[in-house]
């Protein structure tokens, strides 16, 4: 028996293009999407699932170990003992790399069974779906105001030139078309670390997760995202404890109501020559 | 007690552009993103979750039952008595108009307590989170390909025609820039409902509810989305029935090799005068 292929970001598939109605067949490549089932256990607490994410595989360790940050289930010092692909045998083989389990060396900061309690269970990376109530997706939102950042002014130019900072990082999105990016930077636009995914939040889930298992801390200055500003990206900047949130697209009502409240600095359409702020311009220089 | 406001799709806020750094406050409109807890009830059963979105308010009856039905829980015959938004007194005023009650003449096609099941068991409409596992995630999208559309031929000029009459349709969009839209299309070309939504998932589920809603049945032989074919796009698409789906953006390797199981030609990186053919191809004429 041969060991089952680990997935790669993106695969080979044979199209049809019609340009000007001439039929041309060849190859293309899209961004890989398969299904990621993150588990967790701690001494005493045999693994248990908190999440099914769709995801684009590669870092995925990255992407549990942000997931669980996010959720707040495991904070900055989190005592990660193991982080493995599952191998339990009722698992067929192209599924051992769809599950991966994040071992503590302690309990997690709250028990994921208050939240994703009962047999159907499940809950999802996009920070809404599994939550029990609308008033328990707002709650999970209003989180305080990190008291850092008071100090920290960025220049225009830095973030009109973090799109460009981001593509460069990303080496996928080149030959699929179909990948988010994240990325966390320094004030000045230097960058940390760049991830990509086909949802948007597990990129900010794999940004946040790389520096957790590097044991560094995930609240640099800058967060940049490829897309749009939903409030699940408010909540996992917020979470992450960045300065501010920039994106190439635009932000939603709720994320911006969110940011505001968590005094998050929000930077959206970020173009050559200009962008626009909807919350905390007193961070931004000049 | 002034009566609470029905949400707009999109909202005003006052921002801080930043255009080749001189700065200019002035007024901007986001796209509304509120929350909605579907509900369903049928008698003899009160009404129990299933779902809770994050989405753009504005057709909330036909996003409820456009997911109902792309979740195999009401079929193209679907008895439902009512829908409305809910009147729960334990609800806040500013939460009455994001809780919609699907009521049904009879029981659904299958009871939501199987997969719904338990004391956080709220499902999401992006078809992914809230199912039970990875085997329940794939095998939700092994539906049989349906029997029509062997006779369907499309011209590339009208697959290549789709987003402009997409955009055309959209009313929202060109004020905030930050939607998602869907339509159902004739083979012509010719428009017959177009939905906008921040969640792409959504707007689909908003064409199909809105056939529904008008007794008609959803399976048109086009379907067209403004983003990317996820594997939940393909999923949405083959329960309602559609013969092509089309993209401005690119497919997942997922929703590719999905599509093909089920038999729906997917179409992607609609360009003036280019497309890319994943899946069915035959059905493209000439």
């Amino acid at each position: 028996m041969s060991r089952p292929r680990r997935p790669g970001p993106s695969a080979r598939v044979r199209v049809r293009e019609f340009a000007d109605d001439q039929l041309r067949v060849r190859e293309d490549r899209l961004a890989t999407e398969e299904p990621l089932e993150i588990r967790l256990s701690w001494p005493g607490h045999p693994a248990q699932r908190v999440a099914v994410t769709m995801r684009t595989p590669g870092h995925d360790f990255e992407l549990a170990a942000g997931f669980l940050y996010g959720e707040g289930l495991i904070g900055p010092e989190a005592a990660i003992h193991t982080v493995a692909y599952c191998t339990d045998h009722a698992l067929a083989p192209e599924e051992e790399f769809n599950v991966v389990t994040v071992e503590l060396a302690g309990p997690p900061l709250k028990t994921p069974a208050t939240r994703y309690a009962g047999p159907g269970g499940a809950a999802s990376a996009c920070g809404v779906c599994g939550k029990e109530s609308i008033d328990d997706v707002l709650d999970s939102c209003r989180l305080q105001p990190r008291p850092a950042w008071e100090e920290l002014r960025v220049a225009g130019p830095v973030l009109r030139g973090l799109p460009d900072r981001l593509r460069e990082q990303q080496r996928v999105f080149d030959s699929t078309g179909g990948l988010h990016a994240a990325g966390l930077f320094e004030a000045d636009g230097t960058p940390v670390v760049v991830r990509e995914d086909i949802g948007r939040h597990n990129a900010v889930d794999k940004v946040v997760g790389a520096r957790l298992l590097a044991q560094a801390s995930p609240d640099l200055p800058l967060l940049c995202v490829s897309g749009r500003i939903g409030f699940e990206i408010v909540q996992k900047a917020v979470a992450a404890g960045v300065g501010v949130l920039a994106a190439v697209g635009a932000p939603s009502s709720l994320a911006v109501r969110l940011a505001g409240e968590a005094g998050l600095c929000t930077v959206g359409f970020l173009r050559p020559h200009r962008f626009v702020a909807y919350t905390g311009a007193e961070r931004i220089a000049g």
